[in-house]
């Protein structure tokens, strides 16, 4: 019990810590690890839904929930830093969760993850440039230049053909639209641009 | 496709609301409503973990990871607002799903945690408040009175065994202490106050 | 004298609560609930100097500064979160106001104002919405993308013709502009856009 | 009509104008002109329906709304600031009301306030005063340390006995303290300490 | 000893005074006077690299890193503050150094830079306004309207020629554009817009 | 002139790159690395001043200024994240300075402080560190629980006599206190606790 609530402890580390990729686009929305996580792990459950069979999606969604865990010790590190910075996140990840009772499992989801070679593990890796995407569109939609510089790096990282498919939907969308459908009294977001 | 990329914009919704009950705690850390759900979603996984048998701990994240949805449409409110306000969760879940392909399984999740019933409800609904509960020990370790009277409220919610042990060790912590090891050159966090 | 001390902290909240409509405007300034009740009250005073006779505008501008005083324990509830919330405001406003010597007066102010039939209260409500008009206007002018989906509710619902005036006149500006007249040696802002 | 938009183009200024005084405090909480200001004008309307008789309580309320207006042109000083800067506030509220129509009722108000003579004008300093006071007493309770050492000098500045009964009492309360009284099912803020 | 850790607590004032001017600039970036001073300072270090001779270079950069220590005392005005408002800068700078073992070198070096006379000194303030440009430049990059009509006011305050040539550079540029040189791997800021 | 403005630019990302250390102590006051290394340059500008004769003061405080240069591209990594992460700053630090017609005075400059063996070099990291201790006595005093557990770190590092010193002075100060002497009528920040 002791070691579970110091891990949640830590694991509250992810709030406090910013996504440092927005300290490039000038007037972006600022956000935290945890925020982003929350996303990534809604849009795993999205994705592995759409993939017919074969893939696990509830590890899927574990392992999107837990794969920027080891940030809680190592820091967010944006593409300009990892040009310099070398982070050890297996050893991170090791420490953050050692003495867990379920230590193992946490190990396991955070390995697959970085290996990038199941199909579980590609779900996951494409949440998290989808959702990347989806802050992008925010972004732009809210008057911040220079956001379309990225897409192409996003796009091209994506590995699963729904995942393709939603990023051009995405890319189409107004984010900050909103529809209000008088017929059924309902409001949408989004709706194309 | 459309009505998917609609709906993670509007998830996104909630990175930018704020959890309005740390506003009657002068000086405690603002978050917003995905920053608390991140943990809530971790600590329902780690609380199945621990229950032995019988509980479908999958569905139990799932239910976690959505269970503030609805907040998308209906904003946060607090203890006080509630006293006030009358809000029908059930039809902003329903507008929030409405036309997505797995919208039935979305809906069927909020209901049963809205409902309390299932044990896997259960445990989300304790994962909730572990969560409001580390946040306020961290915002008591950080100098901000008043957080004990609240305590109580949250004690007096949980529901299982493992939440209320879990709860007190919490409580025994001093989440701002960091413990270097130097045999096993590891730091933990937390650790008796 | 205890009552009117624990009413002042309570009115406090209001520089606490954020008006929760800005969530919607990706990019938009966040200002406070007392902020915009500053500004309100301000043009309650100006509108009704225009207003010719038959209006007591002390009483408008008791009313404008007082309308949102019942948010202070519902919280601010934006147009997407009253399609599915129901604030008893009525009841929000006894309970602030319970015990206070000056209760019936507050009362009758907020009363007056939700009823909108007075002219006084028709004037304070066109000071609410034409205070919306300038920050809308504001984030126009400051790049923010969307603000004029807004703009037609805002002039739909305003009932003085110098309030449809003034918003015309409003809608005209360039907000971030100022002028430096070298002759008097004296800077006005906005002017025609 | 031109010259009212740029007058409230201007008036939100205060919005964006943070108060100085708090930069001495480490950890207080920030506010704008116009969070402060909209406080001020409720104790005012508060303060003067207490004095018996004798009281024009609707100009005491208009006073106290308009009287950081001029800072639009000059800023917040704080007390330090004061002592090295002289600012022209009469040219400040000269220019910024210049043109409009009722420019001299403005004028004069705020000629009133400055020059503290009526009784009026007396009641609106003791706003002003007592608005500080609360701020302060609302950082004390959230465990901001030095509250204390500014006390004195606002309690010397309040000239009403009304005043002084009120910060007495706004002195012993807490303020993050909320009474639930079960029996009439309401809460209060505050109460003795 | 006890003069200098006085004196360097009050050093971080600048931390906590915002720059004013950006006010104005609805949408700008906020930054502190500590913020502005460090750019300054390397300013200041760069450009009198770039001047042929006869110029103390460190002296310009000594004068560039503390030619807004008076702020600490004064607040920081911006230029409609300035029309309105008097500061005397001189009795900030001495009272701020008084009993420090070094008072008359900083008080020299603030003299000096206030008089403008000398090589030294007006480079440090071409370096003062440069930093102002680079904040402008960033500003318009992030898509804030208005910018464009500040430039002529800067331009026209710049001295030496090479602060001219840098200021037509920065202006000339995209500062939210990164160039990835892939034969070199090495990215640039900037760059011709 | 061209790589003038752009690393210009790139030096203006210190001012949006948060210190990370803070993260650890809750509710501890927010800096950016521009915020830091202000404080540092006049540090070490004063403690040169202190040091008997031998030390080239106006090159420690060269020094001082870009020793966290490199951190526009590695990021700032704290205590905790230099466990796991290897930055390569002098890859960083040379990229950022690469065709500058001074780049190698830099290079020279930021090598010389990672070395830490001139007497420069090592008044350059003092006064990092009292820049460090000045800001944890500023949260100390503004009732941040856990600054002391910092302390020890901070003291151990210090390698001159006078940063000793002042160090000690700095401690034994309550920074938010201020003494007005009535008799110059001048206020003094700090002042033994």
């Amino acid at each position: 019990m002791d070691r579970i609530a110091d891990f949640l402890f830590e694991v509250g580390m992810l709030k406090r810590t910013p996504r440092t990729g927005w300290q490039f686009l000038a007037g972006a929305e600022q956000e935290s690890v945890a925020d982003h996580s929350f996303r990534v792990a809604v849009i795993a459950m999205v994705l592995s839904r759409l993939e017919d069979g074969g893939i696990d999606a509830d590890r899927a969604l574990r392992m999107a929930l837990v794969h920027d865990l080891p940030e809680a010790r190592t820091g967010d590190l944006n593409y300009m830093n990892q040009k310099y910075v070398r982070a050890d996140e297996e050893a991170a990840a090791a420490d953050l969760t050692r003495g867990l009772p379920f230590a193992d499992e946490l190990d396991s989801l955070m390995a697959e993850y970085r290996a990038e070679e199941t199909a579980e593990s590609i779900v996951a890796h494409d949440a998290d440039q989808l959702e990347l995407l989806l802050q992008l569109v925010e972004n732009r939609d809210a008057g911040v230049p220079g956001t379309e510089s990225w897409v192409p790096f996003v796009l091209k990282r994506l590995r699963t053909e729904n995942g393709r498919r939603l990023a051009r939907r995405i890319l189409d969308s107004n984010s900050t639209r909103w529809w209000f459908d008088q017929d059924s009294d309902w409001w949408v977001r989004g709706g194309k641009g």
